[in-house]
Protein backbone atom coordinates (compact mmCIF):
# COMPACT_ATOMS: atom_id res chain seq x y z
CA UNK A 1 0.00 0.00 0.00
CA UNK A 2 1.22 3.50 -0.96
CA UNK A 3 1.55 5.84 1.92
CA UNK A 4 -0.51 8.64 2.03
CA UNK A 5 -0.26 12.08 -0.22
CA UNK A 6 2.52 14.53 1.67
CA UNK A 7 0.79 17.48 3.17
CA UNK A 8 1.63 21.18 3.54
CA UNK A 9 3.00 20.63 7.07
CA UNK A 10 5.00 17.86 5.95
CA UNK A 11 6.36 19.43 2.95
CA UNK A 12 7.20 22.35 5.04
CA UNK A 13 8.49 20.25 8.10
CA UNK A 14 10.49 18.30 5.03
CA UNK A 15 12.10 21.23 3.24
CA UNK A 16 13.46 22.71 7.20
CA UNK A 17 15.26 18.87 7.51
CA UNK A 18 16.76 19.29 4.14
CA UNK A 19 17.92 23.43 4.89
CA UNK A 20 19.61 21.83 8.11
CA UNK A 21 22.37 20.52 5.82
CA UNK A 22 21.84 22.85 2.43
CA UNK A 23 25.07 22.98 1.51
CA UNK A 24 23.98 24.58 -2.48
CA UNK A 25 24.09 28.12 -2.08
CA UNK A 26 26.20 30.56 -4.29
CA UNK A 27 26.11 28.01 -7.37
CA UNK A 28 25.52 29.82 -10.54
CA UNK A 29 22.34 29.63 -12.88
CA UNK A 30 24.89 28.22 -15.90
CA UNK A 31 25.73 24.29 -15.64
CA UNK A 32 29.12 24.03 -15.05
CA UNK A 33 29.61 21.16 -17.24
CA UNK A 34 27.73 22.69 -19.94
CA UNK A 35 25.38 19.43 -20.36
CA UNK A 36 21.68 18.68 -20.09
CA UNK A 37 20.23 15.68 -19.33
CA UNK A 38 17.06 14.51 -20.63
CA UNK A 39 15.47 11.58 -18.50
CA UNK A 40 12.27 9.99 -17.26
CA UNK A 41 10.43 11.19 -14.26
CA UNK A 42 10.26 8.07 -12.83
CA UNK A 43 10.45 8.68 -8.94
CA UNK A 44 13.51 5.59 -8.73
CA UNK A 45 15.93 7.73 -11.32
CA UNK A 46 18.65 10.55 -9.75
CA UNK A 47 19.95 12.19 -12.77
CA UNK A 48 22.89 14.12 -11.70
CA UNK A 49 24.52 11.42 -9.15
CA UNK A 50 23.64 8.67 -11.76
CA UNK A 51 26.43 9.98 -13.99
CA UNK A 52 28.93 11.08 -11.34
CA UNK A 53 27.77 14.29 -11.64
CA UNK A 54 27.71 17.25 -8.65
CA UNK A 55 24.89 19.60 -8.17
CA UNK A 56 25.31 22.60 -10.14
CA UNK A 57 26.88 20.54 -13.10
CA UNK A 58 23.70 19.50 -15.54
CA UNK A 59 20.36 20.36 -16.67
CA UNK A 60 17.57 18.29 -15.89
CA UNK A 61 15.14 17.79 -18.35
CA UNK A 62 12.46 15.39 -16.91
CA UNK A 63 9.14 13.95 -18.43
CA UNK A 64 6.71 10.64 -19.33
CA UNK A 65 9.84 8.17 -21.19
CA UNK A 66 12.38 11.43 -21.18
CA UNK A 67 10.83 12.12 -24.73
CA UNK A 68 12.31 14.47 -27.22
CA UNK A 69 9.43 16.29 -27.14
CA UNK A 70 8.34 19.79 -28.46
CA UNK A 71 8.72 20.80 -25.07
CA UNK A 72 11.52 19.29 -24.03
CA UNK A 73 13.33 21.19 -27.21
CA UNK A 74 12.04 24.30 -26.26
CA UNK A 75 13.71 23.77 -22.40
CA UNK A 76 17.45 22.79 -24.47
CA UNK A 77 17.30 25.14 -26.70
CA UNK A 78 17.22 27.74 -23.92
CA UNK A 79 19.44 25.80 -21.93
CA UNK A 80 22.31 25.97 -25.17
CA UNK A 81 21.58 29.39 -26.06
CA UNK A 82 20.49 31.09 -22.58
CA UNK A 83 22.69 29.20 -20.43
CA UNK A 84 25.76 27.85 -22.63
CA UNK A 85 25.12 23.81 -22.37
CA UNK A 86 26.67 22.32 -25.40
CA UNK A 87 25.07 19.03 -25.74
CA UNK A 88 22.59 16.26 -24.48
CA UNK A 89 22.04 13.21 -22.74
CA UNK A 90 19.40 10.72 -23.41
CA UNK A 91 18.28 8.48 -20.90
CA UNK A 92 15.53 6.12 -20.69
CA UNK A 93 15.36 3.33 -18.23
CA UNK A 94 14.08 -0.17 -17.77
CA UNK A 95 10.90 -0.88 -16.45
CA UNK A 96 9.51 2.62 -17.55
CA UNK A 97 5.50 2.91 -17.14
CA UNK A 98 5.55 3.57 -20.50
CA UNK A 99 7.17 0.70 -21.48
CA UNK A 100 4.44 -2.01 -23.40
CA UNK A 101 1.62 -0.16 -22.89
CA UNK A 102 -0.66 1.67 -25.51
CA UNK A 103 -2.45 4.81 -26.17
CA UNK A 104 -5.82 2.99 -26.69
CA UNK A 105 -5.17 1.81 -22.92
CA UNK A 106 -4.55 5.15 -21.49
CA UNK A 107 -6.54 7.06 -23.09
CA UNK A 108 -9.65 4.23 -22.11
CA UNK A 109 -8.16 4.47 -18.42
CA UNK A 110 -8.61 8.32 -18.32
CA UNK A 111 -11.65 8.69 -19.59
CA UNK A 112 -13.17 5.76 -17.75
CA UNK A 113 -12.00 7.48 -14.23
CA UNK A 114 -12.93 11.46 -15.29
CA UNK A 115 -15.22 11.13 -18.48
CA UNK A 116 -13.34 13.39 -20.66
CA UNK A 117 -11.26 12.55 -23.76
CA UNK A 118 -7.83 11.94 -23.83
CA UNK A 119 -7.86 10.87 -27.96
CA UNK A 120 -5.76 14.18 -28.70
CA UNK A 121 -2.82 13.20 -26.29
CA UNK A 122 0.10 11.09 -27.74
CA UNK A 123 1.11 9.60 -24.34
CA UNK A 124 4.12 8.39 -26.52
CA UNK A 125 4.47 4.80 -25.25
CA UNK A 126 7.13 2.11 -26.63
CA UNK A 127 7.84 -1.15 -27.28
CA UNK A 128 11.49 -1.16 -27.58
CA UNK A 129 13.92 0.30 -25.43
CA UNK A 130 17.04 1.32 -26.67
CA UNK A 131 14.46 1.95 -30.10
CA UNK A 132 13.40 4.92 -28.69
CA UNK A 133 16.53 5.98 -27.15
CA UNK A 134 18.10 6.20 -30.76
CA UNK A 135 14.81 7.90 -32.24
CA UNK A 136 15.40 10.65 -29.74
CA UNK A 137 19.07 11.11 -30.23
CA UNK A 138 18.34 11.30 -33.95
CA UNK A 139 15.31 13.81 -33.62
CA UNK A 140 17.80 16.11 -31.38
CA UNK A 141 20.35 15.54 -33.91
CA UNK A 142 18.55 16.87 -36.75
CA UNK A 143 17.01 19.90 -35.09
CA UNK A 144 18.46 22.71 -36.60
CA UNK A 145 17.86 25.21 -33.00
CA UNK A 146 20.76 23.67 -31.72
CA UNK A 147 24.42 25.51 -32.13
CA UNK A 148 26.88 23.97 -34.43
CA UNK A 149 28.90 20.63 -32.80
CA UNK A 150 25.62 20.40 -30.57
CA UNK A 151 26.95 16.85 -29.02
CA UNK A 152 23.73 14.36 -28.45
CA UNK A 153 24.55 10.92 -26.45
CA UNK A 154 21.93 8.03 -25.43
CA UNK A 155 22.29 5.72 -22.84
CA UNK A 156 19.53 2.98 -21.12
CA UNK A 157 19.64 2.95 -17.49
CA UNK A 158 18.66 -0.10 -15.15
CA UNK A 159 16.57 0.91 -11.92
CA UNK A 160 17.04 -1.79 -9.86
CA UNK A 161 20.97 -1.42 -10.46
CA UNK A 162 21.87 2.16 -11.02
CA UNK A 163 23.88 1.05 -14.56
CA UNK A 164 23.96 3.18 -17.21
CA UNK A 165 24.48 1.44 -20.94
CA UNK A 166 25.65 3.69 -23.85
CA UNK A 167 23.33 3.12 -26.90
CA UNK A 168 24.70 3.48 -30.31
CA UNK A 169 23.43 5.45 -32.64
CA UNK B 1 35.23 29.43 -16.93
CA UNK B 2 33.06 26.22 -16.76
CA UNK B 3 34.29 22.53 -16.97
CA UNK B 4 34.24 20.39 -20.09
CA UNK B 5 31.51 18.52 -21.31
CA UNK B 6 31.89 15.17 -20.00
CA UNK B 7 33.08 12.16 -22.61
CA UNK B 8 31.63 8.66 -22.77
CA UNK B 9 34.44 7.49 -20.73
CA UNK B 10 33.77 9.89 -17.88
CA UNK B 11 30.55 9.78 -17.73
CA UNK B 12 30.58 5.40 -17.37
CA UNK B 13 33.27 5.99 -14.87
CA UNK B 14 30.88 8.56 -12.98
CA UNK B 15 28.20 5.86 -13.09
CA UNK B 16 30.91 3.38 -11.85
CA UNK B 17 31.43 5.01 -8.59
CA UNK B 18 27.74 5.77 -8.28
CA UNK B 19 27.50 1.96 -8.48
CA UNK B 20 29.64 1.45 -5.56
CA UNK B 21 26.78 2.91 -3.14
CA UNK B 22 23.92 2.21 -5.31
CA UNK B 23 20.87 1.52 -2.46
CA UNK B 24 17.83 2.04 -4.63
CA UNK B 25 17.39 -1.26 -6.47
CA UNK B 26 13.65 -3.47 -6.10
CA UNK B 27 11.56 0.26 -5.91
CA UNK B 28 8.25 -0.11 -7.65
CA UNK B 29 7.09 1.88 -10.37
CA UNK B 30 3.97 3.36 -8.50
CA UNK B 31 5.48 6.80 -5.98
CA UNK B 32 5.11 5.78 -2.98
CA UNK B 33 3.79 9.07 -1.69
CA UNK B 34 1.66 9.29 -4.66
CA UNK B 35 2.71 12.72 -6.01
CA UNK B 36 4.43 14.43 -8.72
CA UNK B 37 6.39 17.53 -8.75
CA UNK B 38 6.86 20.03 -11.72
CA UNK B 39 9.78 22.03 -11.51
CA UNK B 40 12.21 23.67 -13.38
CA UNK B 41 15.21 22.31 -14.84
CA UNK B 42 17.77 24.14 -13.33
CA UNK B 43 21.10 22.46 -12.17
CA UNK B 44 21.04 24.02 -8.49
CA UNK B 45 17.97 22.02 -7.74
CA UNK B 46 17.43 18.79 -6.01
CA UNK B 47 13.30 18.01 -6.44
CA UNK B 48 12.49 15.10 -4.04
CA UNK B 49 15.70 15.65 -1.15
CA UNK B 50 14.51 19.57 -1.01
CA UNK B 51 10.88 18.09 -0.01
CA UNK B 52 12.04 15.62 2.40
CA UNK B 53 11.29 13.12 0.26
CA UNK B 54 13.36 10.23 -0.12
CA UNK B 55 14.03 8.17 -3.59
CA UNK B 56 11.05 6.45 -5.07
CA UNK B 57 8.49 9.11 -3.49
CA UNK B 58 7.55 11.11 -6.21
CA UNK B 59 7.29 11.44 -10.08
CA UNK B 60 9.68 14.54 -10.86
CA UNK B 61 9.09 16.54 -14.22
CA UNK B 62 11.15 19.25 -14.76
CA UNK B 63 11.47 21.77 -18.08
CA UNK B 64 12.24 25.18 -18.43
CA UNK B 65 10.30 27.46 -15.67
CA UNK B 66 8.67 24.33 -14.38
CA UNK B 67 5.69 25.19 -16.24
CA UNK B 68 2.70 23.77 -16.84
CA UNK B 69 2.97 22.85 -20.30
CA UNK B 70 0.95 20.27 -22.94
CA UNK B 71 3.90 17.88 -22.67
CA UNK B 72 3.85 18.68 -18.72
CA UNK B 73 0.44 17.94 -18.24
CA UNK B 74 0.82 14.71 -20.61
CA UNK B 75 3.33 13.33 -17.92
CA UNK B 76 0.84 13.88 -14.92
CA UNK B 77 -1.96 12.78 -16.65
CA UNK B 78 0.24 9.85 -17.51
CA UNK B 79 1.21 9.47 -14.08
CA UNK B 80 -2.08 10.10 -11.77
CA UNK B 81 -4.15 7.36 -14.27
CA UNK B 82 -1.04 4.71 -15.00
CA UNK B 83 0.90 5.22 -11.74
CA UNK B 84 -1.62 6.27 -9.18
CA UNK B 85 -0.42 9.61 -8.33
CA UNK B 86 -3.14 11.88 -6.72
CA UNK B 87 -1.57 15.75 -6.43
CA UNK B 88 1.25 18.00 -8.34
CA UNK B 89 3.43 20.10 -6.50
CA UNK B 90 4.44 23.15 -8.76
CA UNK B 91 7.84 24.68 -7.80
CA UNK B 92 8.93 27.41 -9.56
CA UNK B 93 12.44 28.76 -8.19
CA UNK B 94 14.31 32.47 -7.96
CA UNK B 95 17.21 33.30 -10.26
CA UNK B 96 15.60 31.46 -12.88
CA UNK B 97 16.78 32.10 -16.55
CA UNK B 98 13.36 32.19 -17.83
CA UNK B 99 13.04 35.46 -14.78
CA UNK B 100 13.24 38.85 -17.03
CA UNK B 101 13.91 37.74 -20.72
CA UNK B 102 11.63 38.50 -23.51
CA UNK B 103 10.93 35.71 -26.12
CA UNK B 104 12.70 38.35 -28.34
CA UNK B 105 15.75 38.28 -26.97
CA UNK B 106 16.11 34.02 -26.87
CA UNK B 107 14.77 33.83 -30.39
CA UNK B 108 17.57 36.36 -31.44
CA UNK B 109 20.11 34.55 -29.58
CA UNK B 110 18.79 31.96 -31.49
CA UNK B 111 18.79 32.70 -34.86
CA UNK B 112 22.10 34.65 -34.62
CA UNK B 113 23.83 31.68 -33.40
CA UNK B 114 22.47 29.34 -36.14
CA UNK B 115 20.61 31.00 -38.51
CA UNK B 116 17.39 28.93 -37.84
CA UNK B 117 13.48 30.53 -37.40
CA UNK B 118 12.55 30.26 -33.69
CA UNK B 119 10.06 32.63 -33.65
CA UNK B 120 7.20 30.08 -33.40
CA UNK B 121 8.91 28.63 -30.13
CA UNK B 122 6.92 30.19 -27.13
CA UNK B 123 10.01 29.97 -24.27
CA UNK B 124 7.54 30.71 -21.49
CA UNK B 125 9.39 33.70 -19.92
CA UNK B 126 7.76 35.50 -17.04
CA UNK B 127 8.27 38.50 -15.09
CA UNK B 128 6.77 37.35 -11.84
CA UNK B 129 7.70 34.31 -9.67
CA UNK B 130 4.58 33.82 -7.67
CA UNK B 131 2.03 34.99 -10.41
CA UNK B 132 3.70 31.86 -12.93
CA UNK B 133 3.52 29.62 -10.00
CA UNK B 134 0.04 31.09 -9.55
CA UNK B 135 -0.75 30.49 -13.56
CA UNK B 136 0.49 27.24 -13.42
CA UNK B 137 -1.06 26.12 -10.79
CA UNK B 138 -4.80 27.22 -12.13
CA UNK B 139 -4.13 25.84 -15.35
CA UNK B 140 -3.45 22.18 -13.67
CA UNK B 141 -6.85 22.43 -11.50
CA UNK B 142 -8.78 23.71 -14.41
CA UNK B 143 -7.57 20.51 -16.50
CA UNK B 144 -10.28 18.19 -16.66
CA UNK B 145 -8.00 14.74 -17.47
CA UNK B 146 -6.82 14.77 -14.18
CA UNK B 147 -8.83 12.11 -11.54
CA UNK B 148 -11.81 13.52 -9.06
CA UNK B 149 -10.08 15.48 -5.70
CA UNK B 150 -6.27 15.77 -7.58
CA UNK B 151 -4.52 18.25 -5.42
CA UNK B 152 -2.42 20.80 -6.89
CA UNK B 153 0.05 22.72 -4.64
CA UNK B 154 2.46 25.77 -5.54
CA UNK B 155 5.51 27.05 -4.00
CA UNK B 156 9.08 29.01 -5.00
CA UNK B 157 12.49 27.90 -4.24
CA UNK B 158 15.57 29.92 -2.94
CA UNK B 159 18.35 27.84 -4.70
CA UNK B 160 20.62 30.05 -2.45
CA UNK B 161 18.92 29.38 0.64
CA UNK B 162 16.80 25.67 -0.12
CA UNK B 163 14.03 27.86 1.34
CA UNK B 164 10.30 26.40 -0.26
CA UNK B 165 7.71 29.16 0.66
CA UNK B 166 3.83 28.25 0.14
CA UNK B 167 2.16 30.35 -3.04
CA UNK B 168 -1.52 31.04 -1.94
CA UNK B 169 -3.47 30.51 -5.21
Amino acid sequence: MPDPLPTLDEILQGNARFRESFAWGGLDVHPRRQVAILTCMDSRYAAQPSLGLDQGNAHVIRNAGGRATEDAIRSLVLSAHALGTRGCIVIHHKKCGLYGTTNDDIRSAVTEATGADASSVDFLPFDDLEESVREDVRTLRACELFPAGYAVLGFTYDVDTGELAPVEV
